[in-house]
């Protein structure tokens, strides 16, 4: 039944989880336009979820965006396509090597990608190279650490901590979002601005509880719910108590609070 | 000569401590505007900063401050005397027992009261009473789960939590701020919307860096010491390690994090 269900909603479904994402999008990437005719690199843009968002904001700019993985190029040209976004270029090419002149962008746009690096400073650095004088870079990030819910239980928390423990076994650093400003002083751009996005949910936007709280903050709790049991992070009661209490947070007396960093910085 | 230091600028400290505590109260206070004649009841005045602020954006309205300790209240009194304002009554009250009759005032405004309230929803019910219909609540509150900073230590962690401890420990909730939502729906409070206010700091801005890091948390987590160390909840040499690194967020590479959550719901 519950497939049937699901199926049978699927097209409203679809459009909730584009609702939801522009949502998201609009928060992180709605300041973020460049002017007809600038050189924009988009360093690390994975699948292209950002790189959407970004041309079209855009529409007129010229995009670069580069990928270390060749799949990940080749489905972000695929999902440009679809929608008919023609203003990016891509190429397979390695943030800490990359294949273009000094000086060859007016600006730069880096959105969780830092997170995933062993050497953000370095990154940073190799990026300015290739920006021009006067020029802007925009680094998003999220931060692990600025999560909090009502109601609260231990068992909710150490569920939570495992995400935390998981991202940060992979050599991730997911509390970076606080890092940026002196990530983007130490690799020698001026004039920094960091501004914290904010997403606040509570149970007066449905949507938004869905959508954040259980689409996207409790399934990425739950997807790491092998590795954490089978790490002995937790145990199997543990976890099962915290992540029904984390959908505590999606009831009506529930709230939710994360926040995302999104910092400019000139050459 | 630090002494000498200090005598000789004072008034140039003065007017820093004022910009600051300005900076603080705009954030938080900024769009709480009543009209000319509303009748405004300020729940739990304490010795008037608050009340300092309310008054002086909304100077038509008429202002009933009330508090349980008449010391409060006299000091709240001579504080807007000083300051020439004079749209502001006085009076000492119980908030759990309110000397007014059923919808006296058309809105009321409660701030850093909650968090010292064993029960709150009591309390708002109360003050709902005397609220007319279709008047506004506004809420208040800090929320000191919200709190993250960089660097970020073992040792700093702990000694903030030595903060959150002793003011658990005083029947306080330093983390009601989350809960403002909840609260306000479980008073019967209608068309709630809740709001955090974010104080983000790095050090692209010293005077918050000196005025919030140094002197409004650090402050605060320093004034805890004694308790923290005689009843065991961390060792000296801990707690000034964890002191020495919470004010390593006030150098160029620290950042720091609080939120503040506004509340208004409708009757």
């Amino acid at each position: 039944m519950e497939d049937e269900y699901v199926h049978g909603y699927s097209e409203i479904e679809s459009d909730r989880l584009v609702d939801q994402a522009n949502t998201l999008a609009n928060l992180l990437h709605n300041d973020t336009v460049y002017s007809a005719g600038s050189k924009v690199l988009e360093a690390g843009c994975g699948v292209g979820a950002q790189t959407l968002m970004l041309a079209t904001n855009s529409p007129d700019a010229q995009i670069k965006s580069v990928d270390i993985s060749e799949e990940s190029v080749n489905r972000a040209k695929l999902l440009l396509k679809q929608h008919g976004v023609s203003n990016v270029e891509f190429e397979v090419a390695d943030i800490f090597n990359l294949p273009f002149e000094a000086e060859t962008f007016d600006h730069i746009f880096v959105c969780f990608v830092l997170e995933h690096l062993k050497d953000p400073v370095g990154a940073l650095e190799g990026l300015r190279r290739v920006l021009k004088m006067g020029g802007s870079i925009t680094v998003i990030e999220g931060d692990h650490g600025s999560c909090y819910f009502y109601p609260k239980t231990k068992e909710a928390v150490k569920a939570w901590e495992c995400l935390v423990k998981c991202q940060t076994g992979l050599d991730c650093n997911p509390m970076i979002g606080r890092e940026i400003y002196p990530l983007l002083k130490n690799s020698g751009f001026k004039n920094i601005e960091v501004s914290p996005k904010i997403v606040y949910v509570d149970s007066s936007n449905p949507e938004l509880v869905e959508g954040f709280n259980k689409k996207t903050i409790i399934a990425m709790v739950e997807g790491v719910k092998d590795q954490a049991i089978s790490s002995g992070m937790i145990d199997l009661e543990t976890w099962e108590k915290g992540i029904k209490d984390l959908y505590k947070t999606t009831e009506p007396d529930g709230v939710f609070f994360y926040n995302f960093f999104k910092g400019i910085g000139i050459k």
